[in-house]
């Protein structure tokens, strides 16, 4: 079966965590905004039609009569049917709870720019950005890159162990990479303290799987979506 | 098998979605964190000690040998193993995207009184607050409520369909709860909008299983929490 992925075109957003799963389990997709003659209306009008099971937003993705949305959900989905994670119940609850735990930091690292509303610009929220940024990079970053760092310390190379990567190793790496573009200076500073976070980074990037995803020029850029790159918001 | 379940004391939180769930479905469990003696310090030990799987935040419960964290990760597991949510592949899937679902909008509700930091007072962003809770009334709780009450007009009694509760409809249940608590302006103003949002919520407050749990004096009231009741937040 072809899964159909339905996210916008144009940003990596929480789009990409699915992405990453579905090239580095060569899963074969579709993604249905991305085609020619296809827009945001189409993904509108699609979403609006979806009487059973209908997303509350984008990705999601349709499997046969199955809509899955919620980038954890799909991704717990992805898991099971195409052992991206554990099979035990004990390790897929484990990469479930990991996933989580991204997700939250994701939803905090969107918030920087973000704090009022999602609808009104960054210029109408450039004030309260500042100080939220600041709370991110001097609070909220190390507290979750430390987490993630004493996870790795307890496991091998992998956040769930093993001798193979889960989909939660593929959205730590997409977390990272988001960071490093948005916060260079911050990061800068933080990743001597995270020696296995960032190492962990540098091998999903190079891993094997990921490499025909990665030179196909089909990963879109970071810009206005989730990570983005104001230098007021960064700092050392 | 009695689980403990470590939430901090004093406030419903995220740990009352869990305790929701425990309760109705007649689970056995202590909480560790409530318990004479015990204390916030209790529970930070504890969480500290867990080397693996270690928890990123409270709530989480302990299974023999399991430790889960995350909310909505803690539910799956429950609703897996005792039967709170449908047993197909679909029908699990779709309860824990409505789950997480209901998360995002209670992260949303609990940003709205701390937009800018959850370590620092309200009072040091109450300008932001009003700002983000504006939003928040006007924009927010229309779209999540009416996504609720779309599902709900595919569906039957329940957000899941078929003859009995599911820990999504009891987690929405809190969710319109502590809605009602911080924003009872709005909520006068919305509730006849969502006409099946509002029965499910006088729903589950009926619920036979729930009665001996909510008239034991344990169900902690709102405060400090998530939900909070600043009336300057509040608008019709």
């Amino acid at each position: 079966m072809t899964y159909d992925l339905w996210y916008w075109d144009g940003i990596p957003g929480r789009g990409e965590f699915v992405r990453l799963a579905l090239e580095a389990g060569g899963i074969a997709y579709r993604e249905r905004a991305r085609e020619p003659g296809a827009d945001g209306a189409t993904l509108a009008a699609d979403m609006a039609a979806r009487r059973e099971y209908p997303p509350f937003a984008p990705p999601y993705l349709v499997a046969g009569k199955m809509t899955l949305a919620q980038t954890a959900n799909i991704l717990l989905f992805l898991g099971e049917k195409h052992g991206l994670a554990p099979k035990s119940v004990e390790g897929r609850l484990w990469v479930n709870q990991l996933q989580l735990t991204i997700a939250d930091m994701v939803a905090e690292a969107h918030d920087t720019h973000h704090p009022i509303s999602s609808s009104d610009y960054y210029e109408d929220q450039k004030a309260e950005a500042a100080r939220r940024a600041r709370s991110f990079r001097e609070e909220r970053m190390p507290k979750f890159l430390g987490y993630f760092e004493r996870v790795l310390e307890g496991q091998q190379a992998w956040l769930a162990g093993g001798e193979r990567w889960t989909y939660a190793d593929l959205s730590l790496f997409q977390l990272v990479d988001g960071l490093l573009y948005a916060f260079p200076k911050r990061m800068a500073t933080l990743a001597a303290s995270y020696p296995k976070v960032m190492a962990l980074h540098a091998r999903v990037a190079a891993l094997p799987e990921l490499q025909p995803y990665f030179q196909s020029g089909r990963r879109l850029p970071y810009g206005d979506g989730i990570f983005r790159r104001y230098r007021e918001l960064d700092a050392a």
